[in-house]
């Protein structure tokens, strides 16, 4: 059973089904009735105006979104430990042209309003440092934590008062949302983000990611972006396919489902060694305190992870799995410590 | 009935069945079972060693393919009529951080060996003036038009002598293939090509295109080609979608009576209407002299298809059709010049 | 004597006073005392609230205009021979990230308003092509030609009806100032030029050239083209000693005398062989019919000037000549045709 | 008494004689007399092969040479307060499209071997992260040290053995060559430095820095750095005013015996307050802790400087100064701790 990462999870059914759905003749690009959808349904999701666009992945969409929001002589504050930064072999520079990574210490690779205002207030004026003009978070974050609300509104504030983008990469926005019982809603536009990476592959897609662009600025930003996503090769020439999985995810609310299923078996996860884990489970993956031996019985036993780090490894869960069907790990890890 | 496109066009039942074939967990990237046979499948195809990227689009195959084979400092010699020149809003530029289109004319799209040697002689040497490190060919051209096995080799040799890469766009490499009635390897790697874009998407495919890389230089493109494919967001998580798709293309010769089906359908067309036609038809594309008033009239019988300027209109077949699924448009065509 | 190019002039002493007068401690960059003054000095030239910046060459000059007038997935109108397009290796494609180079021909390499106008209709819209979104002409241009205030209007009027930036690359900006004997005012800002590449070097100058920006975007326009500066490596540690140069040219005129004298000498030129010129003489270059015996002929008696081209050189005057001192050269072109 | 930086001081009178002198004309560009002399001068200042470029400043020095270091999509190893880092407002981003900065901790903002092998060790292969391929050391450092032959050489072999490019930024070359007392070769290419950003304006020249490449690929990549100058817009109309005053520092002695005076002036107030530095005074700058009283009492005893900082400043002693020249501040320091 594996347990290395959500994509390498198969389809969800109901994705499958809409792209057998969308399997006839329209318009090329994004021409077609369901990329004409996009907008709607992402805006009934988010209770506002949203502007969606389909992207091929999430390193795309992250990107797009980056260079939508900062000049290529400005500046973007993440954590140190953020996918952007040590996991898109250069795409946040490459899409940017060359604007530079300010990254930032924090807990749980969570971004703290106090290192934030500290970094910015460190900054000098005039041209001899790149100004920054694009924070980026990501929800839920590297190590499997949710920003509460308030957490991203707190952020959200510091942007807007500083005149700087605000972008979420939410490659696993929906487990955080699942967790969080929260309106989507409650923590991007309403606390202030301008652009989200709607993650759908991870949980349950099969090619694409949606990017989405909230408030004043939204039309402008997409407009922009699309322009980005044609020259960045982004643009497919059936984009149907795309658009179908996309709102396969959001019109039935199977985008929450499939989050809840993986935060689901996350949960029965932690609780079989609460002692073990370095960080709170709050998402779908577990960071785990284990010994080279102990990870290479459990590898015996038929379970495969990835090691991260000495001493540790990250298990990942996802859409297709639930409390009954990860009780054999659980009841593995739960061995450990008799 | 829809001549807007190839891509409008739905996917194969083959490639569709393919997709739902690799619908399991495997890992994720390019690092699944499908996409490790890329090589052999196509190394096959071309009887030599080949090295395969999937990407995400035809705009990025070619660009990574230019950005692998042309510094920044460097120029492109392309026909001024080329797809990378006219409909890739920028990608050539973004891709190869700025690199020159050096743009030449040429009967049909097509370019001609004393062009281009026409050019690198009127080049002068030294910093001020990009010096030409790449040559890129589209193979159907944007007119339908096949180069030869001879022609082919007619630029390659020029580019060999010069020490310039020689790129291919082959969006629709399989139509001009079918029309050749060659061996692929003759009007690639055996005439010179370096690098070549494999169209599938208009071939039938639902998303993916291939890039494929030969000679003694293939290797090391190659694993730059992966930077680029990262860095540029067309890393896909779930890979062995496209990987199954373009296997599904090449290992039964699926791309090729495709292929022909779109040719045969595109000579039924043409020889409706041989005085009108402003191209010979040697792939799936025709263009056709049509008044404005003859062009309303042929789509309020039902046919779509774009205008191409004035008093002529672009009509594009497809892998699903046949002489005999266009034979009303060729009635309808003939009819206007009873 | 040497007619290769005016860059190969000594600095008028002027200037080099200048410069030994700025010889002494201040700020650096921009913080000094010169540099301060050049906003005034050259809104008191040009008649309108100006931004200047020093900046180290003319292609820097002209690619920082361009980087900030146009986005990286924009289009770029000019002519086929602008130095922008054939002598700058490269560098507007590197300063603005990849945009378009959208040539067109036009005699004399004069931009006409048909010309660009066909174009800007002949553009599809969607993101497939780049959005034109600037405009750059050379005064004097590339073949020693002027554009009148009112062919320049027609083009600036083009240009703000399409809301594209229109940039004019004055390398020889005096030179075709002396020659229309109108205001400097008359042929940039209300003509509808928003950045001028106001040359320096080529007119006595030793480093250092100027850019200019008018309008109402100005400010914004200047702040942004100060990143790119520092940016691109052109923000000098001493740059009084740039100021002062630039100051030394426009507070008392000497730029427009420089030019005159080089107009002068040219003119003189131009009168001995009105039957060779291959363009109008109007600004400080001959482009003259010669035969490589009789170009060899000149060589032999001591006159030095590049090819230009089968059967045909260039002679460029310079500040440091009249029509006296050419005499010698005048006399020999003369007697070619006896 | 400026102590800003040695950026505010005037030009050494060699310098400017060497300009005067070059005042005459020759061909443009780099193809003058004084350019061509060049490479012979630091060939025979450095004992072996030299290639030699002069720029216009010291990011375009350090930029151009991690262009020619570092592909697009590779990492640059440096430390965290270095300039490219910290005050280039990214540039190296830039030069290099966007090449990653990874950035170390270490004191006196030295790098030291275990760090850069402990990074080495910890990055993944494959194409989520970006290969490091440069590694930058400023040569003195952002805090005035100096790295000693061996300290670079423990270095270069680790650069060696990764395959990387070592790049020396050297604003501040003579300085550190001053203070150590070894040849230029032995903190160079004998200690694997590949290029060398040596400077000049800091030292008393007016505008221009020297990019120089030692070693077996010395040639190939100046030739590729020749590019970048181009089209950065860096390669100058009239070179020759550049190229004399690199001559000038360097055929004479020049260079070392103006580092000499700042060095001596640097130890001249150390010696007044060794207990207050932040940092061993290595090189012509001072880290000093003073409060905010001392240093406005300072300030109205007419001593300028930058704060560094809550409760320390920078002094920084420049080539026209000795220890007699700044015995007032010495005193003014003295003073302080009576």
């Amino acid at each position: 059973m594996h347990f290395f990462s959500d994509n390498t999870t198969p389809v969800s059914p109901q994705v499958m089904a809409a792209i057998a759905a969308a399997d006839r003749a329209d318009h090329g690009y994004d021409g077609d009735a369901w990329s004409a959808r996009l907008d709607a349904a992402f805006s009934t999701l988010f209770e506002t105006d949203v502007k969606a666009l389909w992207v091929a992945s999430g390193t795309a969409a992250n990107c797009i979104a980056l260079a939508t929001l900062c000049p290529p002589y400005g500046g973007i504050l993440t954590h140190e430990e953020a996918h952007i930064v040590t996991d898109e072999g250069g795409a946040p520079g490459f899409f940017t042209h060359g604007a530079t990574l300010m990254t930032l210490p924090g807990e749980g690779a969570k971004l703290t309003p106090d290192a934030v205002a500290a970094k910015l207030a460190a900054m000098r004026s005039g041209v001899h440092q790149s100004p920054p003009r694009a924070l980026s978070i990501t929800q839920a974050t590297e190590y499997g934590r949710a920003y509460t609300p308030a957490e991203v509104a707190a952020l959200g504030d510091l942007a807007r008062t500083h005149g700087i983008g605000f972008h979420m990469d939410g490659a696993r926005f929906a487990n955080a949302v699942a967790h969080l019982g929260c309106a989507p809603a409650d923590v991007t536009w309403r606390a202030g983000v301008d652009a989200l990476s709607f993650g759908c592959v991870k949980n349950g897609g099969m090619i694409g990611e949606a990017l989405l662009y909230f408030g004043p600025d939204a039309a402008a930003r997409a407009a922009e972006a699309k322009r980005w996503r044609k020259r960045s090769g982004h643009l497919f020439s059936k984009g149907r396919y795309l658009a179908a999985q996309l709102l396969a995810m959001v019109e039935g609310g199977l985008w929450l489902a499939n989050a809840r299923a993986a935060n689901e078996a996350a949960q029965a996860l932690a609780a079989a060694i609460p002692a073990r884990l370095l960080h709170p489970v709050e998402a779908n993956e577990l960071f785990v305190r284990l010994t080279a031996g102990e990870a290479a019985q459990l590898r015996s036993d038929g379970f495969d992870f990835y090691d991260w780090g000495e001493g540790a490894v990250r298990l990942v869960t996802n859409w297709s799995q639930d409390a009954a069907s990860v009780a054999p790990l659980a009841a593995a890890l739960k061995a450990l410590d008799p």
